[in-house]
């Protein structure tokens, strides 16, 4: 197997994702890009700083050249954040006719097409999907497979932070600072949570997106912008009482060539899919000609969604070096060992059963599921005393085979109508 | 511009869906393929037959070598459906050296693999984003977004006709028969529906998207199948009651290498994103262990939806042939021609003030919204007889120029103490 050299520019965050990726799920990759992708080295400002990932010595390095002399490294990943010096470093790297790939917002919205014509110069790929929105492929969604749209809207939920706080004032009656405190506390705002809340964050994504969608630099400045911070929850009651939540959206629309984007706190109606997009969770709805409404939920932030966006950037660079032509054959790699049978499957079950209204009845049946080990989580039954009365059981999740033989005991019994239904019931945890 | 000529295997709806955006889209299809486009031939069965779309009659034949023998014909697209003889064409346009796009889910699930391995051979592209949910790009999302991602779980909605009718059901109180009838007399469900309503499309899908993800081919016939017409209108009660909706779901799981598949209703928690996918709606859960959750979202049929994923895997293919590195530049075609002002964005806006409780007030503000043409939806004013109290305004759709103006002149008011917050309301229609 091909191996081929990559390096980190950084390693905090999401670096940290990207290497852990690499290593966790070696045999996907491989199996996928056909070839070893191996770090070979990884620059930092501070080769002392503790590392929440284990990474060998003998890969740091604080010397930039060291990576953009070293002829073996085809893909640079830039993974460290700010304009300076990570646009200045993508450049080299391309002129040195390095491959590039970056989660860095702010460079693309900024200066973006500057990268763009400059990888085109060199014949480099610059690839930028974990740049909006982390894990969530709206890049590539726009860029290669709503080709065939002209697309109308955007409108997103782009920044996890206010979204978390908009859902802790929403669902918890929290008020805007004990959201946000919460939000700091657990890692999802920042100490000075400016960008975040005031919405420039989302407007750097949104720039991005309307780039990708209409084809038209915006200088993020010229975008409209209003954050949360004003929001009271004195307006979540209000909402709530017109049968609206309030998200933080970003909206690009092209209507007959007049291009409107802004940021800013909306009301929705609270059965809107983009209004069940809850805590640090993104989402984006896209309304193409063709395609009419698309909608993409994930992760927006986190080493490892973030990651996950990085890596398969990456693994997109080398498919298309190695052979542009075939990305998937049957897994050879031999983990599946064989397909599960249905009584050994696992869920909660809801089944109802028409029996006759007799004494005991109740008792006999949840004997018997007892017996089976099927224990219950509810028992209705509902009806005015007539021959047959309608039982309604939920259980806890129990073995698919537990149901099946309870289930025949159970139709055995003289009392018994019917089992009029079984459905599965599933919590998606 | 290099021409490229491509040949339709069939017109019906899909057909219709992409001749439709082909002519539709020209422009960005242009420019974001490099090339011009032209569908040079189309194959049909009977060509006196009506069709919705205004076909050139020199375009189609009812001999399917005229195709074949085409050398100026470098892609076929395959939108006939059934086995026979679609795939037999898709085999003869791949030796004859043609790149084959299809959205042929039963070809895919049944003979999949010797396709793929055909197109291998024959060294031409072999693309099937159409064959599951439509427009949604789930294929192209596991083939080239997750590829990072060791894929542990994938539960869809992938059936819009069950969906159709489980929502009919839950929100409207149908029985399974009324909302059956209705989905036939609006297209959704065929005559004889038992595809759909017996969960046997839904497995082709689970089958493709089982193989994408997890590299294995499982014959449809051997997948866990349970069909929503046993669902009763009495089930869905209980089903609120317990504050859940009824899905029917195709899941498939990895645990530790063993692969669990299954379609059948489920009653999942009534504010999980999948609960909040209604009507004829498509939606996708992935669960990755880099990226997490991701969901997609959107049209899972239809003409131009489907056409909207066949000839996004056109562009691909096209770009490819001429240019694998470049994909992206900003536009040129110049549609754009400016940057909407906000005071020249109109939306819904909740305004909430705080004014001194004296007679006439909110006739006042009321007036100064209606002589700036802003009407009003819903007033509130709440709290007991004190110095202040507080004033909600929902407007109907307004010009925001028209609210600064009304606010401006509100804020003027010596009652007036505080524009506390003004939001905008998205109906999201």
């Amino acid at each position: 197997m091909d191996k081929i050299n990559i390096a980190l520019l950084g390693l905090g965050n999401v670096g940290g994702g990207v290497f852990e990726i690499l290593k966790t799920n070696i045999e996907e990759i491989q199996e996928r890009s056909g070839c070893d992708i191996q770090i070979s080295k990884i620059l930092v400002r501070n080769p002392n700083k503790k590392r929440c990932v284990d990474v060998p010595e003998e890969l740091i390095t604080t010397n930039p050249d060291d990576i953009f002399n070293d002829e073996s490294i085809k893909i640079v990943v830039e993974v460290m954040g700010g304009i300076d010096p990570a646009k200045e470093y993508m450049i080299k790297a391309m002129k040195k006719k390095k491959h590039v790939v970056t989660a860095n917002k702010l460079v693309i919205a900024t200066t973006g097409a500057e990268l763009i014509r400059t990888a085109k110069e060199e014949g480099v790929r610059f690839c930028y999907e974990a740049s909006v929105a982390g894990g969530i492929p709206i890049i590539n969604g726009i860029n290669e497979s709503l080709t065939a749209n002209k697309i109308e809207e955007i409108i997103g939920i782009i920044n996890g932070t206010t979204n978390y706080i908009l859902t802790k004032m929403y669902l918890d009656n929290m008020d805007f600072g004990t959201a946000l405190k919460e939000a700091q506390d657990k890692g999802y705002a920042e100490a000075d949570p400016t960008s975040d809340v005031e919405g420039f964050d989302a407007v750097y994504k949104l720039s991005i997106l309307t780039y990708l969608a209409f084809g038209k630099l915006v200088n993020p400045d010229l975008v409209y912008r209003e954050g949360i911070s004003k929001i009271d929850a004195m307006d979540i009651e209000y909402a709530k009482e017109f049968g609206y939540v309030i998200k933080l959206l970003a909206i690009v629309k092209d209507d007959n060539g007049v291009l409107e984007l802004r940021v800013h706190p909306t009301m929705i109606p609270e059965r809107h899919p983009l209004a069940n997009v809850n805590d640090s969770f993104n989402a984006i709805l896209i309304k193409g000609n063709a395609v009419g409404e698309l909608m993409m939920y994930g992760r927006g932030a986190g080493d490892l969604p973030t990651g996950s966006a990085v890596v398969a950037d990456v693994i997109s660079i080398v498919r298309n070096v190695n052979d542009p032509i075939f990305k998937l054959s049957e897994s050879k790699s031999g983990n599946l060992k064989r397909i599960r049978k249905m009584e050994e499957t696992t869920s909660e079950y809801y089944i109802r059963i028409t029996v006759k209204d007799e004494p005991g009845v109740l008792g006999r049946i949840s004997s018997i599921l007892g017996a089976h080990n099927v224990s219950l989580l509810s028992v209705i039954q509902k009806g005015k005393r007539q021959e047959y009365v309608t039982l309604v059981f939920v259980t806890h999740k129990t073995l698919e085979g537990n149901i099946n033989k309870s289930i025949e005991e159970i139709n055995s019994l003289s009392f018994v109508d019917k089992v009029e239904n079984i459905i599965r019931v599933e919590k998606m945890e």
